[in-house]
């Protein structure tokens, strides 16, 4: 694998590494750490490779790799830079026949959303999305009682999606994260809309089954001298006809990164905290509510699947972010092998999942323009 | 004290009357318990109520007390019929010089609430309204933390109300708290959001101290055949500028009695959930979290005047509402001892609150009903 | 009800006011609230009693009440004095005819609880004691549970009883409750093992429905010049084979009252906590982790008996303690009327757990100053 | 890096690779992952090892290795093999000069761990122990708040270890894990005391800074045909005047790997908890209960230097076990660059800790069998 972007400073960069590091199926052999040719340098050198494998640029990795023979070029890219450099490398990587994992959302705005759709359906070429909140295993567990019917007709669903590290006027400061977040150049039209708004999304949609239909969107700027939204509550309509909300705030003073979502069906209802990500709570009308745990009992198939390590001995963060890598890296194995891949890998958000997310901030940030009160989506 | 209404088979008659009776400063001396004489009679024989106090209607009740010496004669009338009985046996009460302790909401309709508005300012009474979930202690901590300007200025409150018990249609069966709740000709135009909406409504704007100015709601029906909105998610503007969410739902299967609040301003963040009462979460950008518990520590003076026992044993939904009662039992006694009261008496729901609740109920099924983005209150 | 202590400045007595009023079914009606006459008045003014049944002392109380007519004079006697006058009030009330509910522990001595004992079987009436933890719902269900064979042969109990109060040298300054309770003229053998080791020894042994056949314990004096254990660890054997360790502790700085136990059996464990009481956990090897809820689905008739109020509007303390006054105002109405009562109602801590709580003490105190292993109880 | 053991159908050898490779600071380059020649092929194909370096045995590997270039062969090996399969490749791979990280306990028995820890001090190499617990952010953060004296004196431990995976004879099924963890020819003297026990020893000498000088302990075998003890309770006494509990149990039913502890001083209290361990819960006399995590705010320079990810990105077992490695790989590193270290990477446990927990283990055994009420340790 090479990576894009991820050199010292950067926070995301860390993570993929990490997640594409634990299950010892991907290795990381080149890359193109920095703008800066000279970070570049030092992040490889930092990272072990080959430093005639750190490259200055994007363009020059992937032209120079493409050149390498087959059993020594990296055969996938990771994409960690921000929003607005997402679209040029996942186009020349994907024109060069590499599979390509991006960090979300996946462009810097609808047109180039649509190109590289369109980009990776001609190519045929695997491409990922890491919204990781869906790699958790209770996530996939989530997913299957709904689908599986436990809870009846699905009628109701609450997302929310507190942090509060941007509860002051952080780009004011020196902290790189907080700066080209809420800068609209390198961030596109939305702020918290499109950096959790968008995961408060796909996690909706993605243990429902069911998509947005239409919405309502309240967005503001809390903090003053800030150029993107910082904070947004939105009313939505699934296409099933059940009715939600769903909020993404990073003004929520004193929240850490609180994702939940709760959905409510005819006949019970389940909870998950990405918190408290080993949990899921069922609750039922007339029964004892229920803690399901990751490693006890019959969970589905694909829970098992995305679980490393007993009960009782907490998967995070890493572990989730790391089943989109490992599934990623199943599936191009199978492609390099020529033979089919186990379904249960093939579960990972790809490119209609980032073309979804880029309409519903394009739809968010509208309708909080709007004096209308739903919006399609 | 004198109740009209809770006989046999009634659930909030039997709370009213632990919370009157949990501090030994009042005593039900006399009710009519139902409109079936019968089953008023009855009722009374079970509270040993002296038989020729026990009346066929509230009517016969109010005029026959009146009569009584003063030293015998009720003091206070407790009224808790469903809605559509709220209205007559109060004015009556008033008129005849009585105090009133009133279930919420206020009244069937909005006219109804300002007419009692204008008889409480005219008589000068005390007239309480159980608006009984701001009872709780450390909902007058949140309260006292705000005001006290420890969250710095609010930006953001989030109050979610969730039940599950009318998640079928119980209205079919013969459940007699699912009856009347539905029933327009007894609950009013709202059912949800008149039910423990306006329970969310004056939580918030209670702890917050800042009144919702506009809002924008979704309002729905989601089982069939019900008359009564069961579910509705709401979008609100505070007068103070903070934005935020309010949703009352009777169809979020397998939930209790699930309020929270969450309030966040520009320095941290608090959260109080009525299931965990005894705790008030405060969250700090970069402290630890704080967990406030009744009767740790300094808390204001008003919860701990609110607070009966030592930190660790859990005082509950009844001491709340019992709140309500001692408090309205210092003023109605400072009144006849004709003495000042303490102020932390005088801290409970009024018609006022009463009208703004009425007034939210209006409002938001307008809203419900409307295209308009946002409808002011 | 007549009752003897409490008077101004105690903790327990309000408590058990408030406990007997609750439901309606007790009246109290005349009182020895103090050993100093004047504040036994003044006490008896506070609560609104007839100034001739506020009396110096509970040998008046007692004969005066006696040769009232039977339809005025008191049918029961709440003591809530300290342990060293526990004993001669008692036997008093019982030589005179009438019911008694007693603080725990049962008296001062082993001595004064077997004369009890043997008074309360001679005179066939009614006699609690205020072990009140095992009058929560949940408590019930977890007895229930056990005796209905979910968990299968129980194999290990872990009981804890962590307080923190203690943990600096209070009785030093003028707090009442931590004077009476360290010294052992007033408090009998034990410190904590006595106040809150025999709560927890009660739990156990009610729960489980096994008793302790033998004990080791390290009784400790943690805080300097303190009289009285404040510190113990135990280990246990039940009589029916189980394993288990008990503690009891006043300095666990920071607990408030933490009461909790945790019950394995070979198929499944339970945990119930005071500070959370309407939750029972129940844990299985390969199913789902249970919460079982007061109010919600099909619990155990005791556990529904002991419940007032519907799913999520959290009882507590004085409810749980309550039960204990509703069951025996039961027992005595069933009496006075000449009538069986539900067995429901029957129970209560009698005075045999309160001898068996004795016998506890005097064994692990005992235990604590041996060498020996293994102590006998 | 060389990995002894963890072929296919291990459980902690997974673990250890994960930890090693997290940080991309170790390669795994060679392994005798199995006594089966077959199986440690298979194994090390799966792993992506070249061929040439999987090997039929440890003894092959060590010598084989040992020929190789510098630059090319192991300088450190991972041993994770069962108890027995300690000391005779930990001896060997001293012997030859390479560095050592080994899972715990030590070794199969006390003989064993002394020579051990002879060799160790005798080359000078660095040896390490998987006592994976110590190495999670918020248990440095608990040993830091006691060891900068924020509790006061420490007064009480309690220490607990719950499982349930063995209440029933899963031995006699053909489940690896419980095979050899309760034979005592692979397990050696103990069972849960060996296994959990000594993690549990380790955590609270580790967090409280002081250790176990004498106990008293009940050690029993709860499950039938058993040959190891499955569940123990000790009474115990520190060094510095403490008392406490400690117990360890693999028949707690329904319990998944339960390991808390708590600590009480003169002035305050803490919690951690293994399954929720981003928390340590600090709780005062008279302030608010504290909610410390990780990532947010003032934790000490060891809790940071064991964190990855921001607050709320929760990091569990995997990532603890690994800043072991990370703290190895570093030390390594080091040694091999001829610089000094930072102390903070010193922290991880050493032969000595190993040491500490054979003796450990032998007296609680004693114990057990003793009618001697304390055993100094």
């Amino acid at each position: 694998m090479g990576m894009i972007g991820g050199g010292q400073g950067a926070f995301i960069g860390g993570v993929h590494r990490m997640a594409a590091a634990l299950d010892g199926k991907i290795e990381l052999v080149c890359g193109a750490f920095s703008s800066n040719p000279e970070r570049s340098k030092a992040s490889g050198r930092e990272l072990f490779i080959a430093p005639e494998r750190v490259y200055p640029d994007f363009q020059t990795m992937i032209e120079t790799e493409k050149n390498l023979p087959e059993d020594v070029r990296m055969d996938l890219v990771s994409i960690v830079t921000p929003n607005h450099v997402h679209y040029a490398p996942s186009m020349m990587a994907l024109d060069y026949g590499f599979h390509v994992i991006c960090d979300k959302p996946l462009a810097f705005n609808l047109e180039e959303s649509y190109s590289l759709q369109e980009k990776v359906k001609e190519t045929g070429l695997i491409f990922a999305l890491t919204h990781n909140y869906t790699g958790y295993p209770m996530v996939k567990e989530a997913k299957h009682q709904i689908a599986s019917g436990q809870l009846g007709e699905i009628k109701k669903v609450v997302v929310e999606y507190a942090q509060g590290w941007l509860s002051s006027f952080l780009e004011g400061t020196d902290q790189k994260q907080a700066a080209w977040r809420t800068d609209p150049s390198k961030s596109g039209i939305a702020g918290a809309m499109g950096d959790i708004g968008t995961h408060a999304e796909n996690l909706a949609e993605y243990i429902t089954g069911s998509r947005i239909k239409s919405l309502c969107a309240d967005i503001g700027i809390v903090v003053k001298g800030r150029l993107l939204d910082d904070d947004g509550n939105v009313l939505i309509h699934l296409e099933n006809g059940a009715r939600g909300i769903l909020f993404a705030s990073q003004i929520s003073a004193g929240e850490e990164n609180n994702l939940c979502i709760k959905v409510y069906g005819e006949r019970g209802g389940l909870e998950w905290n990405q918190m408290r990500p080993n949990d899921l709570i069922l609750k039922w009308p007339d029964q004892p509510k229920q803690i399901l745990r990751t490693g006890v009992g019959n969970l589905s198939e694909s829970t098992q699947a995305h679980t490393r390590i007993p009960a009782g001995h907490p998967e995070g963060y890493i572990e989730a972010f790391a089943n989109i890598y490992r599934n990623v890296a199943e599936c191009v194995s199978a492609r390099i092998e020529n033979r089919t891949v186990n379904p249960l890998y093939e579960d990972f958000p790809k490119v209609e999942d980032g073309v979804r997310g880029m309409e519903f901030i394009y739809k968010v940030i509208d309708s909080g323009k709007s004096d209308q009160k739903w919006v399609k989506l």
